[in-house]
């Protein structure tokens, strides 16, 4: 049962509760061209950054902390359907074709969730930093006049409200645990934070549609989310980097040393055989 | 709240639902020499396929699938760290200690699950042959008079049950698809085929142990599982390979070329920094 149907239903809350990508398709909401490019660029963020936690699986420090890691790849893998599902309704498109026909230029990634693994502690650093960012954003977009991104945000902020939590719980542990993990955190959080400013960047795709009440401007999550990134670091006794952002690539992927080998890993066995079961 | 704590009490089945890592700690029971290996070798063969399966993680043929066997090695990993930590219990260890700090010699995974995930076929295919084995193995074990055995078997074949599922379902579909996935998927079940018998095969701990009707012999879950997964393939118009058994290493990973690689991978993170909360 799903009450999705129902474009002119006010209750985007309950809504939010009950979506699932076939009702997306069900729903015969068709998102245009400019929402399409936004729910794919929401979809982008959370895909390449469950593709780099994967990675994890069998791979953490304590075998708990593989199924940490490995439940939030999967929920940003769930968070990605839903968008890509809604953006490809407007382009005559699947899912399955936003993440294994696009091209790296097509992609809208943020070079933040592009970044290598590297230790534990870099990977928990750029958790810490893309989850303030993106609970402030989803918090933002459960008001959206778009109803569909609305249902999909309000969703999904349960789950990234988790998320958060698990960053801040081993941002504490490793800042103020042995000489070694506060060592290797404070190089994570060094190694990622230039990449942190490009989040908060508005593009002119973002203006139109928070014209429209549609999209958060980015730039209006800049405050929440550093202050909160900030106080736990404070917490954590880990220095707040004084160090230059990295020049933005706007989200083109144009400064981008990572994409190419994360699409080309991601999009082989899809590309193999096109149109097939594989 | 645990009723694992009462050694006596008769309701296996339903601990099955209730128990953690926790509660198996807590309970005190500690397993005897014996027990802790046979726990330790079912979890073994849960963690190497985990490890392989996790790899699947933004790179099957579609997001939904991502998802299905990102959930399976989930799974498994919960069973390892269920069999592990009952295991480490009789050595005063932890299960990140037997996940992490025995050696290639100290494992006793089976071939079968350390093969290569090849392409999504040779993936599904071993998922098909372990599933139904796996399948076959706990629901004896839930009958096991270990009573810590019993209720992890009750609690994994839940999702076990998913597992056979899948791979069932996967089979059908690929093997009733077009011609290059019946061809791809026959070719993988053709590359597995050799490790099947190993599965099946009563090393002297499964003799000893079966007598006290603590564990099962391999050998008397040969029929039930070969004669599902024959129906199956059956089914799905693929050929049962006419091929010799591999060489059994009696799970001693003595012939396996993938093993050392796997727990390369697996291990190096915790051995860089022993003890530390890396």
């Amino acid at each position: 049962m799903s009450g999705f149907a129902a474009a002119d239903s006010a209750t985007t809350q309950s809504l939010g509760d009950a979506i699932s990508t076939e009702d997306i398709r069900n729903s015969g909401v068709k998102a245009d061209d400019q929402v399409a490019q936004y729910a794919a660029m929401l979809g982008d963020d959370a895909l390449i950054l469950a593709q780099r936690l994967g990675w994890w699986i069998s791979r953490a420090p304590e075998m708990e902390e593989d199924i940490a890691l490995g439940n939030i790849a999967l929920d940003l893998i769930g968070h990605t359907r839903f968008f890509y599902t809604y953006a490809a309704s407007g382009w005559d498109k699947t899912e399955d074709d936003l993440a294994y026909f696009r091209t790296e230029e097509e992609f809208r990634s943020a070079r933040l969730v592009e970044q290598e693994n590297g230790d534990f502690g870099q990977t928990i650093a750029r958790q810490l930093l893309f989850s303030h960012y993106q609970y402030a954003l989803y918090s933002k977009l459960q008001d959206s006049a778009d109803e569909t991104i609305a249902a999909i945000a309000a969703k999904a902020i349960k789950e990234v409200e988790y998320h958060v939590d698990h960053s801040n719980q081993w941002m504490l542990r490793l800042g103020l645990g042995t000489e070694e993990s506060h060592r290797r955190i404070s190089a994570g959080i060094y190694y990622m934070w230039p990449y942190l400013e490009e989040l908060f960047e508005d593009l002119e795709l973002h203006k139109e549609l928070a014209a429209k009440d549609i999209a958060v401007l980015p730039s209006t999550l800049r405050d929440e989310a550093l202050g909160r990134i900030t106080e736990v670091l404070e917490k954590s006794n880990v220095e707040i980097p004084q160090v230059k952002p990295a020049r933005s690539s706007q989200r083109t992927g144009r400064f981008s040393e990572q994409r190419g080998y994360i699409l080309a890993e991601m999009q082989s066995l899809a590309r193999q055989h096109p149109g097939a079961t594989w």
